[in-house]
Order: C-alpha cells, then sequence, then structure tokens
C-alpha cells in the first residue's frame, strides 16, 4: 500500500496549499491512503467541518487531531457524522467522537488510521500507549486490515520513539505530529515499522510553528499576555512522509520524506 | 567562515563516532569552526574531562552543554580551566563556568559560541534571551567577530523559533539541540541567519533519544523506577548541520545538513 | 466511627514522634480507624517495610503511600504480603500491590481505604477520578462498608477539592497529602463528606517540606545538583484530622484537626 | 507594627465580604499596615481599577497580584499611576507597574510590601529569589523600613518554605497565596520572620478555589473544554494571617491566622 501521511494544516497558508497541491500529490505518488492532521486549520486553532470537508475532497481521506480538537466547537456533532475525522483516542469514556477508524482501500484492502495524543509535557489524558494497544488488537495486520498508521500526537520526542519501538512490527507507520517541525530521522525499525519524530506542518516556516514570527517571538520577552497570535501568511511547506508497505504483512518495505512548495528543502520521494 | 555544527554525543557510541570520523568531515567540509554539544557523552549524562579532550583533539574548537552539563561532577573544576567547553548562559551568577566563549579562527577571525538553555518544559533558569542578548551586545558581528554560533538547548519547537526570529541578523546560527532528533527545516531566516530547530544527536537511532529503546520504551507502560537507562551501542549518525558565512557580515551565505553513518538517512554538503 | 488520618511522615523525626505517640492519641481519640501516609518515612524517600510494621504496631491500621511508593524497593515484595500497605491505586494494570483495601474495625464494621495520586503537575498515571469511582461501587457506604477514606495525594488545591466535590456524599472523607503543609480548611461537605486539602506532614517544621532548610533553599537560588537533601532532625509535628461519622451513612457528622508536637500550633480535637 | 495580611480576592463574593467587613476586621484588630491580595477579584480573573480603588477606600493599603494580574487590561495603565497596586517584582524589565512600595504607616513609620511570584509549576518568569533579595536591598530593615512584607505568590509549598528560610531574618513575613487555601503552618522562623505557605483566599469554600464547584470539577473528568467557570456565589470566608512585629527590628512577635465568616473554621487573633 502506498501510504502519504500530511502533518498539522495551520492556518488559510495551510489550508490553501493543502486543496492546491493534494490532488496532484496523490496522483503523482499514485497514494492509496492520505492521512492529514488538520488540528490548527482554523486560524491555528481546531478544525472546521466545512474545512475538513475540503481536505476530504481533495484526496485525503481520514484526518487526525490533537490537543486543538475541541477549539471550534462545531467539529463536536461533526465527529458524530463523520467517521473519517478522528480525534485522540485517549480521551476519556463519553468524549465525542472516535478515536480510530478503519477506511477501505481500492484493491479490496482496508487501513486502521489510529491518533493518540502523548502526555509529557501535555494533558494528563488516558494511557495513550494501551489505547494504542486496544486499537491494534482488534485487528491483525495483514490479514483483517492491510495497513495501520498511528498518528502520535506528542511534544517529547522521547516518548514518541518510545511509541514507535512499542508498536514495531505491529504498525504499518509510527508518525508524530504537534510539534510543527519536519524531523530528519525517517527510517524502518528494527521490526517492520516505518518511523518519523514529526510530520511536521502544512503551513508558512518563516514563523513560530506557522504563527507570525513577531508577536509569537514577543511572548517569549514579554511574560504578560500579547496580542492573539495569527497564522503567517507566506507560502506553506507541504511536510510529511510516503511509506510504501507489503500488504502481505502490512509492514513498511520504503519511506521517503516529503516537502513541497514554501521555504523549507524541498523532498519528494521517486516515485 | 564554514561552521559545522554537531549535535549531543550520546554514550560510547557517539564518541566513538565523533572521534573516529570528525578528524575527516572537518578536513573533507574545510571547516573553519566545529562546535559540538557533548553533554550525553559520558554514559548518556554528563561529559567527563578526558572525553572533552578527546574531542577538542579530535578537531571540535568548541564544545556545549545543557541540561546534563552537570551530571559527572568532575566537569565543575574542568569548566574552569578550559574555555572552549561552554555551558547554558543563562544559568544565575556564580554558577561555574562560562555561557560564551570568544575563540581564534584561521584567517585572523574571531568566532563567538554561545550555549543557552529554553525555559518551556525544562528547569526554571535566567531569561535564556536577554542572556543571549547580553552576550550578543559586548562584540559587533562582522567587526569584532566574524560568526556568532547560538546553541539553543531546549525542547519547545515554539521557543527554538522565537530565538531565530528574535536574533535573526545578529547571529550567524541559532541552531536547537536537546531533543536527540535532526529536523529536516534548516534555512536561512529572512534576516540571514542560518537556523534548524535541533541539530540531531551523534548517537545510535535504534533506541529512544540514544537510550536503549528496550527499558527506555517501558518507562512509559510502567510508571515506576525501572533498570537503569544505558545508552544504546549501535553504530551512531553523526547529525548537525553545516553553514557558510560571510565574514563581512557574519551571515549565512548557504546552508545544509549533515547525517554521516548509522541508521539515518544519509546527508553532506556538497562542498 | 472515628477516624484519624495523619499526613506523610518524614524521616526519623516523624517516625519516632510517630511511634512514640500514636497509641497515646489513637487511646485519647479513641479513634476506630487510624490511616497514616507512609511515603516519606525513608530519610525523606520511601518506606521501609520495617518502617511500615512498626507504625502498624503503633497503632496505623492502613498505611498509604504516593510517588515515593517505590523510592525503597524492598516495599515492593511487602506490599504482596501486606494489604494493609497500600499505594495509589491509578498506577497502571500489573502494577506491584494495590491500591484500595478494606480493614475490619471493632464492632462488626468495615472500613474502606483508597490511595490516589493526582495529575496535576505530577507524573501522568491513570484518571485518578475514575480509579476512585471504581473503587467505590465495589461497596455500599453505610452497608458492605460503614466507612470510605480517600487519601488523595496531590500537588494542586483545586484538584483536590474536585475530588471532594466529585465523591461528595460517597465518602466519609476526602484528604490530601503530598504537600508537607496543613491546611485550614477542613470542612464537611455540602453532601455530607469531611474534607482537608491536605493533611500536612508528620515532620519537623523548621525545614523545606521535612528536608534540612539551608540544602533545599539552596536549591531554588543555585540551578545545578547539589548535596543530597537529608530530613530536618528537628522534634516532629504530628499533622492530620479527626473525623466522627454516622455507621448507618457512612458520612460525616464532625471534623477536627490535629496537630501535635514540634513548632506548630497546637490543636486537638475535645473528645 | 500590626499587619493584617488577606489572601486572593475572588469574584464577588470574596468583594463584598472585604469591602463590608474589612473597616470593621483593621479597626477591632487595630491594624497599622492592612495587605490583599486582589488577582481574582474580576470575576475570578484579575482585578478592575474600581475595585482597587474599592480595596483602597475599604482599609487596604496595599494591593498586591499574581498570575492574573494581566487578565483585565485596565489594569495596566492604573498600575502607573497607583503604586499601592504592585505585581510580581520577577517580570522582565519594561513590564508595566513595579513589583514593590513602600509606604507610610501612622507613628512616622515605612513598611516595603514585595509582590513575587514562583516558578515551580508556573510561568518561567525572572529569578523571583533574586528579585526579593534586591528589593530588600533598597532598605534596612528597623531603620528605613520598619516592616517588610513578602507576598510569595507560588503553587509549590517548598518553594514557599525556600523564600521563607532565605528571607528569615530579613523580613517581617514572608507569606504565600495563589493556592487559594489557608494553611495552618503559621509560625515564627528561626530567625524572627513569620511565615504562612498559604494565606487562604477571601471566597466561598464551597467551590473549586473559588470557582462553582460543579463546572471546576467537571474539567478533571472531561478533558475538553467545557463552560467557563463562574466564581461561587456562597458566603466568602476572609482567609489570611496578623501578625505583631517589633519596630526596632522589623521582626516579628507574634502570629495568628485569620478566618472570617463562610464555611471555615474561624480564627481572629485575640488583640
Ligand atoms: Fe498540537
Ligand atoms: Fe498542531
Ligand atoms: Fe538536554
Ligand atoms: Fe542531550
Ligand atoms: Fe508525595
Ligand atoms: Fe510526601
Ligand atoms: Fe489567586
Ligand atoms: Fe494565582
Amino acid at each position: 500500500m502506498r501510504l502519504l501521511f500530511l502533518g498539522d494544516v495551520v492556518g488559510r497558508s495551510g489550508r490553501d496549499a493543502l486543496t492546491a497541491k493534494l490532488p496532484g500529490l496523490r496522483a503523482s505518488l499514485r497514494a492509496d491512503l492520505v492521512v492529514v492532521n488538520g488540528e490548527n486549520a482554523s486560524h491555528g486553532f481546531g478544525l472546521a467541518p466545512d474545512m475538513a470537508r475540503a481536505f476530504l475532497a481533495a484526496g485525503a481521506d481520514v484526518i487526525t487531531l490533537g490537543n486543538h480538537a475541541w477549539d471550534r466547537k462545531e467539529i463536536i456533532p461533526f465527529l458524530e457524522t463523520e467517521p473519517r475525522v478522528i480525534r485522540p483516542a485517549n480521551f476519556p469514556p463519553g468524549t465525542p467522537g472516535r478515536g480510530a477508524v478503519v477506511v477501505d482501500v481500492p484493491g479490496n484492502r482496508r487501513a486502521l488510521v489510529v491518533n493518540v495524543m502523548g502526555r509529557l509535557f501535555m494533558d494528563a489524558l488516558d494511557d495513550p500507549f494501551r489505547a494504542v494497544q486496544a486499537e491494534l488488537q482488534r485487528h491483525r495486520l495483514g490479514q483483517t486490515i492491510h495497513a495501520a498508521v498511528i498518528d502520535v500526537h506528542a511534544e517529547a520526542t522521547s516518548e514518541k520513539y518510545a511509541f514507535g519501538h512499542s508498536f514495531d512490527g505491529l504498525a504499518s507507520l509510527v508518525i508524530g505530529t504537534h510539534t510543527h517541525t519536519p524531523t530528519a530521522d525517517h527510517q524502518i525499525l528494527a521490526g517492520g515499522t516505518a518511523y518519523q519524530s514529526d510530520a511536521g506542518m502544512c503551513g508558512d516556516y518563516d514563523s513560530v510553528i506557522g504563527m507570525q514570527k513577531g508577536g509569537a517571538a514577543l511572548r517569549f520577552w514579554r511574560k504578560m499576555p500579547g496580542e492573539k497570535l495569527a497564522p503567517a501568511e507566506g507560502e506553506a511547506t507541504l511536510c510529511g512522509l510516503f511509506v510504501e508497505t507489503d500488504d502481505a504483512t502490512g509492514l513498511a518495505l520504503g519511506v521517503a520524506p516529503v516537502r513541497l512548495g514554501g521555504r523549507l528543502s524541498q523532498a519528494m520521494p521517486r516515485v
């Protein structure tokens, strides 16, 4: 299976780049499954239903979220009707929405996508490791599902690597989001799972993690609330990872970074 | 000036790779200044004086530290005698050692190196932004010094980008350390300063940020103290950044990632 | 039922005061159930089995723990053989020991004691609210058990009050530990549950939360590891709370602070 | 000198109790100096200028603030014109307002009041210990000033005790605020400084630290943003500490808690 994962879409710059370029990117990579983290699409804070619809229309199969999941209230009823938009699985029971979804993939295949939130330097949710374990145990990789993608929305690289190794051999891809910075440590772990600590964002990198740099930097100098942060408006770099997997095992055969447009060095898998 | 920065050296694997490969790397890159973060050299925790000497002998001009600065007590008197080993500048007054150093560079040039520690999700040190500002104000980039390198030892990408933009145009390079994961966001900022959120480590990437993966991952599942962590022993990837600067301005002309050896995708500047 | 709860016993000073005074205190208060938090008994860090035995011999019916539960490794096998020593209930499945115990009380009565750890500004354990809820749902207060004591080992007063109100009417006493400072907010909540944000410690209050003041205060001035902290050795104040409950409902009829010995203002319930 | 310190005034309940009772309390205690923390006066978040004026009119000599200092924007220009309202001293240079004030006290005396914010589990401000030291070094206790009151707005009891001992003998009173819970550890430290870890709030204690208990408790169960918190509206308990000092030394002769009205056990110094 050919998987494309793109990190946190930030603001209009990120949305515009995604909707403009994803159709072509999907086609040129002949991607079977596209997963996009959308938690910052709405002016940096949350995801509005119409944005989710636009991402799905542009070629996303699944949209994941994170700590900004609830910033736009309209997402709450929307999550109940649109299973392809998922929020971290380790919210407590009773939380709206779902933390995982199985989607059909051309060729009579199925893929599981799980979204989970780390706890180191983040809010105290339920155990994300047991949450992922529980989702994976509902399926058999290579049999009932042909790929499993885990979006680990987390701050600390230690926690992300712990996820990678904990589920190495049990998932197709463990990929981090949330830091809005792509890491260059993409690899196939010892057990066959593709891994990258952070996908990076789909946003303007002349910024402080997607927000306008002046005001955002000032917050570190002045310790009082300042003006509201707004997303940077320069051209976005779409950042993510492309993984090719073996349907018989669900494990990774190859992995290559994607960085398209904007300021960052460009990277595109050889197809 | 041709600058090479290498991130946190972790354990024997990192030390061996550094001392074996740095002489050749320095030569092939024709580097004028080499800065290495050494805070995890000693079994993952701190830097022993003999290791510092070995790094200097292998071609490091300056060694920076971080939150693990004091893990090996012998470093304290050593810092007083060896100005080329620096610790974060924003420790309170009275702390042993120095947070910055100016070193001579061939061609009658001088380079400032500053080490500073972030505060987001880290210990509450003095204001790192004012600390860097104070160091930079002692010099004139392009006149009394020809390059200025800032090692921002920090967890959060937001804080690191805030550093980059705050000192954009005032330093040759702002580069992060501490997450032990190289980022792929190397760029020259709008004002001419080279930037990368994290240099990555010089260590084995089949690990949890350099430590053996089994025990380190288990800590996220079991919430009680486990066995002592030990560094992973596979081949290290040397990770860092190469920057070419204009001596007349001290600003960056080009920037290219370095990833040499071990598991990660290889990257080497075209010289 | 007449309940006495005493907060974190710190070091030799705390142990000596407890074993010397608890027999008399228990007698004079005609206490039916005595619960003591013992997480700092061993030089400030953990509880050794012989100390636990001494506390039980001196009149404790149940000993609770906290974030220092595992500091003395010998406690791990001991917890399996001594159900009256409990650790926070919200450690993940598979953790040694138990988080709750039901003990017999004279007069053919039974009392539940639950230990739980907060998460605000503390380690990311399982949800402590659901953990307490699960323990309480195994029993019927006023029927299968005649009293229920919840030791909330937590940092933040907001989380402690949230516990109090969440279980108001469902427990006899919700009492905080961990800050080593007695609060003066003892009250019977609207639903009949006795509450105090923190029991305080059984330790020397001429100290920094039980540890010698010089070295402990210095840590806030110098940001590097200092000498190992040791418990203060002056006379301890035994700190805690006395609650009288109605066996038919398990709810509180009266509540009064206990502060005995040492530097703090003395408080003793009128019996 | 006869000092009265009252902790964080929360919402209308706290404001009403303060303005109604402070005149009588001041008179009956024959207080020479009254300091009130006002950071939560405005619906729990910040202090409006008219509230500050009402507190001063009711008998407060100085009003201190904390992490909520800036929640009401109108306070910023007001701080420039009203030196008796101070904010934590360890904000960075350039922050509006002042962190200390010297006020005249009847009998030709002067008193220094300093407000400072802790850093443990709080935002990364400048070093609060050096900030207090700097303020104290501008004066001579017992000579140029006759009393010195330090409001340590902080979360952790360890940091508060470290303040107490660090400035023991150099201040009349070191008193904590911010947890909204009065502690029962009032004492005169070895060097003569009065100390209490937290003054408690002036607010309704049938609440979660002053806010309505239902919604505030729910936030610990549900991990998504809920309704906006509002202050509890029951009768407030005025909480604080009364200290009598020796003008010749500025040190404490006696210390007694104050808890007046509302749900908490009542405490009033014998005058
Ligand atoms: Fe996020
Ligand atoms: Fe994000
Ligand atoms: Fe570090
Ligand atoms: Fe490091
Ligand atoms: Fe504790
Ligand atoms: Fe404790
Ligand atoms: Fe407050
Ligand atoms: Fe506060």
